[in-house]
This record gives structure tokens, C-alpha cells and sequence, in this order.
């Protein structure tokens, strides 16, 4: 990672927040991890991203407390997977802002293809932290997005395993 | 900047956002923006970032569509200004997304110093896009920061300059 500043002790919140996730990989790789990626090898071919990115990331995250590390048996071996905590299922309402920006201020390569964010109550919020329709906070478990470039249908999140 | 990959042209509207803005000096520089600053000397003191730094964002962010230039003379002299445009402008709910986030999951150096949105209803908002007292969609002409450690009264913000 590149050598940067360090906000970590700094008195706005902003850059504190900066200083854990101001890097557009861990926000893509959380962007998966609220899809269902656990294993490294589901982040890898799901973010076409280089080994040493990624190896560098996944335990920065896990410093970090956005991830937290599992084991599971295959075979006769133990590995590693890696669920979101609480601070990292927390993070939706900035994935979702940045999917709003996005989609009002760049251009799709798919115009008719419109990501969206879909309460659990039907409707599609045009807010990134509350239901636009019902007013119900967004959280994980109740939130699924369309993707309509990968599924015809909304593909429902998954937050923090307790 | 660092080498980093290219996804201005990538299906998801969140890698498109952080193909714009997936570092954090920009964002900073869209905060104090917000904050009312529009001259190099405004953003450098306020932020104490180094002039390789700030002189390579600047026109990057003119570039990308967020801020835009004018010009002002000061005796002799026509120097330039930044200000936002409505894409930057725009911004405002991924920074109160990263605050409200910073708040709730990082150790402030002063805890009893709480920052804050506080729409021009009077309340303050714990949504970062939508008044979570009076439901109006927040844009910064309706929205001051509270930043007890700089002022004792909310700031109002600045947006777009039409």
C-alpha cells in the first residue's frame, strides 16, 4: 500500500474513517464480502485482483476489525475464511453513497443496466442509509441489490455473522 | 498517485465512484471544499497536506469533474479559485456516510467532542442523505457540520457555485 498520512488520531471523523477504509480495494473487497465472498480464492476471481494485492488487504482488514477471520476444514486441511464484523456490515451506507454517485455522476458501459438497492419492504431506496419508501434503517440483512449485468434478480446481502 | 487499476468503464456504479474518487486526499479536499475553501493556500493550510500532493489533486479533481476553476485577481495578478461543481457537491452523503461511520467505530482524540450534521430544520441527522427529523434530502446549502474542536457553532456548508 502506498506510504500516506496517518488520520488514525485526528479529530475529524471523516479522516479517521479515511484512515481504516480510504482505499478503493478494501471498499471493493467489502462490496463482496456483502455478497456472500468469504474465501480468498471467491475475492480473487470475483475482483480480478492481483495475489499481492489482495494477501496484503485481507489481514489489514482483519487489523482493521472490518473482517474477521473463520476456519473451516477442506479435506485434511485448515483454512481461513473471512466474515464481515459488525464495523465492516456497517460500512453498506458508504458502499451505497458511492453507488448513488455513481450511477447519477459516471457512465455505465451498460446504460440499461441500473444498479439499485432494494429493501426487504419491495421498494428500491434512493437513500443510501434509510428505506426511501418505508424509513426503515438499511442493514445487511434486509437489503439486496440489483445487479442486473450478473442476475435478473436483486441478490440479498449479508452482513455481520454473529 | 499510485499505480492503481482502471474501472471508469466497469459495470458496478461503486468501482466507477472509487475510479473517481478512491483516494482519500480528494475526499478531504471535498470536505474543506464543502467547508468554503476555494483557494491552494485554503486547502493547504487546512488540511497541512504537501504542495507534491495537493498541486497534483487539484487539477486531477478539475479533470474528473468536481471542482471546477475561476479566476480571481488579486492586485496584478489573476490566480485561480476552485469551487464544486454540482459532481462534487453531489459528494456530500459519502462524506456524512464516512462520518457518521467514523463517529460510531473510531476513538476521537476527544470523546466528549461529538461531530455532527444538523440540517436547517434545526435537527440533527443521523441519516447522511435524508434529514432522519424532517425526511428532506440533505444537500449543503441546508446543512451545517458541527465541529465542537473548531467551533462552538455548526458551519454552514458551501455547494455547487452556479
Amino acid at each position: 500500500m502506498p506510504l500516506r498520512s496517518d488520520w488514525s488520531a485526528d479529530s475529524c471523523p471523516i479522516a479517521r474513517s479515511l484512515d481504516v477504509i480510504g482505499d478503493p480495494w478494501m471498499l471493493l473487497i467489502l462490496r463482496n464480502a456483502l455478497l456472500g465472498a468469504r474465501r480468498y480464492e471467491e475475492f480473487r476471481s470475483a475482483l480480478g485482483v492481483a495475489d499481492n494485492v489482495l494477501s496484503r488487504r485481507l489481514p489489514a482488514m482483519v487489523d482493521a476489525g472490518l473482517l474477521r477471520k473463520v476456519p473451516y476444514r477442506a479435506g485434511q486441511r485448515t483454512h481461513q475464511e473471512y466474515v464481515l464484523t459488525e464495523a465492516g456490515s456497517d460500512l453498506l451506507p458508504v458502499l451505497n453513497a458511492l453507488l448513488l454517485w455513481g450511477e447519477k455522476h459516471t457512465a455505465s458501459p451498460h446504460p440499461a443496466e441500473h444498479m439499485g438497492i432494494i429493501h426487504s419492504c419491495g421498494a428500491e431506496s434512493t437513500s443510501s442509509d434509510v428505506c426511501s419508501a418505508c424509513g426503515a434503517d438499511l442493514h445487511p440483512a434486509d437489503v439486496s441489490w440489483r445487479r442486473p449485468w450478473r442476475a435478473s434478480d436483486p441478490q440479498p446481502l449479508t452482513g455481520a455473522v454473529i
